[in-house]
């Protein structure tokens, strides 16, 4: 079964959480109130990803890199929402092949590296596997949402927004970068510092800017236009063109959208650029929710392109 | 590896968290504050728990009852606080010969019992796994403290207290009641309104009463003294002793220390009998974290019963 089919059954099942739920599963993270009878609005973010062996990273990867990569992503989906990541949780299932020191140096991997991002871990748990299974990690990040702002959510997007991305993407899997990219976090705060109520909706890019773009389209009911040529590819991505890059996943950069008003930084700390690449239209039903339009003019439906975690 | 060794290394690596964490890994849950510059007492608990196809229920148990075992553990851990349960997360790693309905009627079932037990599924994360992997599912809950009591620890037992138990033990795994326990959270939330603070310690029972017992006292650097003869057995137990009993796992009853002044109640919501079977004392270095005195008088070390994930 796809987990795009998945999830959304998951969604389908999550309306009326209660009192506690501002943002229920669908976007980047949950939101939640500190307690069910506080009036209080979002003060937590918690989002949960799984990293598997043979899917996420090769069996030679190296154990930092795993542990980087585990920790990386959930901090990428806490960011999509401009918030601080503040304390994680991981889990292992431990294929029996793995020695004592292995998963060891592992698990102090990973409370180095989520303790780099401010957010220690708290807990977990550990468990091992029949032979021949591979190592399934699970890391849960809880955050805060940006303090004036709030969380920043995929449906809020606006005809008339302006399209923008962070960084440059492309050719992520391919040349290992999936396995030692930074989380924009500190990008996204600065960058919802900057907009305030300027800055509409956002997603991070892990499964392809055409296909995370749609992802904003769809929840938000509007088309995003993507122009092929606007967008910025990295230097990973070695002549492939625009339309293949979209499609490419694990880019982990931001995709938003905001006022076209001139007030986007052009860049974001730590040099990160910011590229305007598209605009948001009205969507027509059973319209695609994202296009990219090539240097011939033609629209490409974005969710033909990227990929699926089968 | 076992896995109390691999857990003991995360807590080993668990010291100076920063202000946000106010019970670290080692206990049932981790306690924390609302956010880093709080000054609030802990106001969140969290607990994750893995559970594996082939380890933690065998390949043709019903969706409905490994849902439901998946869901009530980690329950059962907030219940060891004497916390109220208030939001979930499940992920599942599935092997590929799982159907689309089955993963829908997993899913289905986990997303209407943590709603039955108050604390809804607000994310998750679902991926499929290479032929002949075993499912792997995890479940974080979130829950409050008690609001008077607070987190009810591990490390706080004291020397004079009564050792109590909830309900009856023995049998749970061979008779398939690990799949359908009622975890023990409404039970602790009334124990810690009747008793306040003279109720001193918690755990519940997952790994074997003995070995629960030897936890206490290894947190608490005191000896949990238990007569054999008074502790209740289940009928599930069928003629088993009271020693074979305490190296069962998976009771999910309450274990725990409170002044001995008769403040504790004989019984809890749902007709659940509480039952003295012990006293904590002064412990030498090197001594056993808990005995068990036979009826011969004899004491057997606790931490030789029960059993360790392998």
């Amino acid at each position: 079964m796809l987990e795009s089919r998945l999830l959304r059954l998951i969604a389908d099942r999550s309306k009326n959480l209660g009192p506690l739920v501002v943002v229920g599963p669908g976007d980047d993270c949950a939101a939640l109130r500190a307690g069910p009878d506080s009036a209080l609005p979002a003060n937590l973010l918690i989002t949960v990803d799984q990293l598997i062996q043979g899917r996420h990273f090769t069996p030679d990867t190296p154990l930092n890199a795993v542990a980087h990569k585990a920790i990386a992503r959930s901090v990428s989906d806490i960011a999509a929402m401009a918030g601080t990541p503040v304390w994680s949780l991981a889990t292992g299932a431990l294929p029996p092949s793995m020695t004592d020191s292995d998963a060891d140096a592992l698990f102090h991997a990973m409370h180095a590296i989520a303790r780099s991002f401010d957010c220690p871990l708290v807990g977990g748990d550990l468990a091992s596997l029949p032979a021949g299974a591979p190592m399934v990690l699970t890391v849960t990040i809880a955050g805060t949402p940006h303090p004036t702002r709030g969380p920043v959510l995929r449906s809020t997007a606006i005809v008339g927004d302006a399209v923008f991305v962070t960084g440059s993407i492309g050719g992520s899997f391919t040349s290992g970068r999936h396995l030692t990219f930074e989380p924009m976090h500190l990008q996204a705060v600065a960058l919802a510092d900057a907009m305030g109520s300027r800055l509409h909706s956002m997603i991070d890019i892990s499964d392809g800017l055409g296909r995370d773009a749609g992802r904003i389209g769809e929840a938000s009911e509007v088309c995003l236009r993507i122009v092929a040529s606007e967008i910025p590819l990295h230097p990973d991505a070695a002549g492939r063109g625009p339309l293949a890059c979209a499609g490419d996943g694990e880019d982990y950069q931001l995709l938003f959208t905001a006022l076209d008003d001139g007030s986007c930084p052009a860049e974001l700390p730590g040099g990160v650029r910011v590229t305007k690449i598209g605009r948001v239209e009205r969507r027509e039903k059973s319209a695609p929710a994202c296009v990219i339009i090539d240097d011939k003019g033609r629209a490409h439906d974005a969710s033909a392109l990227g990929w699926d975690h089968a």
